[in-house]
């Protein structure tokens, strides 16, 4: 494979955005710098056309999406969590059945056109495993245990085990099997332990939803509130499983990435640590089941990361993680705008690069060359507002890397 | 003209949606109602083909455009006031030169496309009379005067004169002219009074920004701020010209639009009277100027209506009001999901109705038939959510109707 050079007008780089820089690649980054001195030292580069303006970007990286729940847009009853939740579940053998491999497979290429080329797959049934395994885009692919009643445990657990197994089976470099525990009101303490333990042994990535909902919050803290006739009717189940503090002290030794944490408190907060854990942000999916806002500031005072991820098409309009990043503008609407999209940016690229199995997420040399090229019609008069605009336009793409390969070309100009 | 039968699944009407209804229309609606009874009492009506499922509201309304400054996206700081304005300001000549008629014109097709037929267009130069002449929306065109230098009112009112007539002139069923007093910073009480007088004696409709932005009601209140040094530089001027409540003072028997109120305060919101007043929201444009959050709930307190709207591209990505709408849903991100999403749909409908002159804005007898008929790919399951799936799926469009004439069919599909 030839080297090849490419010359954006901005390169957006772990420390920001850089300017009259030229990056040299083949299936990962070997050089970027000043672009005169890097010609003079890759004579033999093969310069790719950039457009007259564009920005290079790391390919965007989106870590929890349901892609088994891909089909319906309107089916599902909006606005509260456990409304929602019923609404879901009586079309659950629809939703499912509605969505073969070539439903999975359309909404991974729309990820794909949108920029996405890393992402992490939550797994209920193992139905979309097969289009995981063939798109080109990377996949984190958390097969998700669930199991609250003692009696059904073994059973529930026999099934996870089997779904890991046939995932593990492709694991390769664009592939890798992960563990999802389902959530703390969801999954028996003593099964959490079993799953943790393999995931412990054979250095698993781990994904687990925490505190989603006010209701799961009630629930979890006073045994009460709109989750108590739920698990009286359905599972025969009078009291929780576990605190949030409790489900949060599994994960102490194990990297975990947790999603939504919208009521997260300060005790369970303060059981979190910097250095295993991150939380993954879904703006679309928490405003339109009412879950209330991630505290954004707290996750920063207390130096946990946070990453904006789609969840599924079933708490979503787009698998289109631009759209997340332009939503959560609105949803933090007192934060400073043009360091919040920074950060948005970097959410979505520079910190799960630290939370993949992939080498991927940051224009850095000896990273995987997965990127994604956007053309401007124009340049960017105020260059502290990039990310602003590269959020708020909806840049066409002109190109997507991996692994230095071009995955699409032009096909948006 | 014969009369023409639209039968869609959801028809929105002032009370929220109805089902099984049949309208019956030729330039004004004639009646609507269980569609088998209306078949037998307008046998003749000329059937027109809707998709196999179907919303069809009234055309949107959006009261708040700077068409002027339609050229241009990414040349301005976002994320403060003044910050904007001076970016702005340095660019003012290349900005309003840069947009001709034909830009005008573009703008204008583009609100047209997204739903909106009648916009309230602020006019700062009269640049933009014959594109909105010209156009098949209604405009409600604002002429708007600026001025706070004593020494230069009387050149400044009579330009502003100067404009209001040209575009009175032009008053007709699609266009009537009217009066913008920029704002409390900027307008000197003379002129204020002078140009209000014309409005009550030829009755006109009338429009100011009020309180935006945090350095605004700084100045205003305190004489200090980030304004201070903008009017000693630029103006000449060391102190405001009135207090907000001064202000509002003089539109007090007068029938206003107030745009943007984001940085109200109790004792100005209880000056503003149900029967006379009611805001202009831009949700997109207070983001990106960092200028706070309307808050919605103490104008629903104060029984003070309020209206989505776009203002102009200089502090957005788009003139389609549908955006608008999504983005209030996450700025207001705590207002109960469904009811907000009725809210919004009526604050580009039914409230704006009783804002404009022309008989437009609600599916009811007697109304001009301006309407826009929505194809949607399946039944809306929970039809409490009619209006927020209205809005967040940007549904194709499938016919657009002006005075009962169809000026699109069928384009996006």
């Amino acid at each position: 494979m030839p080297h090849y050079a490419l010359s954006p007008t901005y390169l957006f780089t772990p420390k920001g955005f850089l300017k009259g820089q030229t990056l040299i690649f083949d299936t990962t980054i070997l050089a970027f710098g000043p672009s005169e001195a890097i010609a003079q030292e890759y004579p033999d580069a093969v310069v790719l056309p950039t457009p007259p303006y564009s920005i290079l970007t790391p390919g965007f990286i989106n870590l929890h999406v349901h892609l088994e729940f891909s089909s319906h847009t309107t089916q599902y009853k909006y606005g509260q969590f456990l409304p929602w939740l019923y609404s879901v579940m009586a079309k659950r053998d629809e939703l499912v059945g509605g969505c073969d491999t070539s439903c999975h497979k359309k909404a991974l290429q729309s990820m794909l056109e949108s920029g996405t080329t890393t992402i992490g797959a939550i797994s209920s049934y193992g139905t979309e495993l097969q289009a995981c395994v063939d798109t080109p885009q990377r996949v984190l692919y958390f097969s998700e245990l669930i199991g609250s009643n003692a009696a059904m445990v073994d059973a529930l657990y026999g099934d996870f085990l089997a779904r890991l197994n046939s995932a593990q089976k492709h694991n390769s470099s664009r592939f890798e099997a992960g563990i999802a525990i389902h959530s703390p009101y969801a999954v028996h303490p003593i099964l959490i332990q079993k799953a943790l333990d393999i995931a412990q042994k054979e250095r698993l990535s781990v994904t687990a939803h925490l505190l989603e909902s006010p209701a799961e919050y009630e629930w979890l803290t006073q045994g009460t509130g709109d989750f108590a006739p739920f698990f009286a009717k359905l599972l025969h189940q009078s009291a929780p499983l576990c605190t949030p503090q409790e489900f949060v002290a599994h994960f102490a030794q194990i990297p975990t990435l947790f999603t939504h944490a919208t009521q997260l408190d300060a005790p369970t907060l303060a059981l979190l640590s910097p250095q295993h854990h991150a939380i993954l942000h879904c703006p679309i999916s928490n405003r339109l089941l009412g879950n209330g806002v991630l505290d954004i500031e707290a996750l920063y005072e207390a130096n946990i990361p946070y990453m904006c991820a789609t969840d599924g098409l079933s708490s979503n309009t787009t698998l289109d993680i631009r759209q997340e990043l332009q939503s959560a503008l609105f949803l933090h609407a007192h934060s400073h705008l043009p360091t919040l999209a920074l950060a948005l940016l970097h959410s979505v690229t520079t910190t799960p690069s630290y939370h993949t199995p992939f080498n991927v997420g940051r224009i850095e040399v000896g990273m995987q060359a997965d990127m994604v090229l956007f053309a401007l019609p124009e340049a960017i008069e105020h260059e502290e507002d990039i990310a602003l605009h590269l959020i708020l336009q909806h840049y066409p793409i002109e190109a997507i890397f991996i692994d230095g390969q071009s995955t699409l070309w032009g096909k948006n100009n």
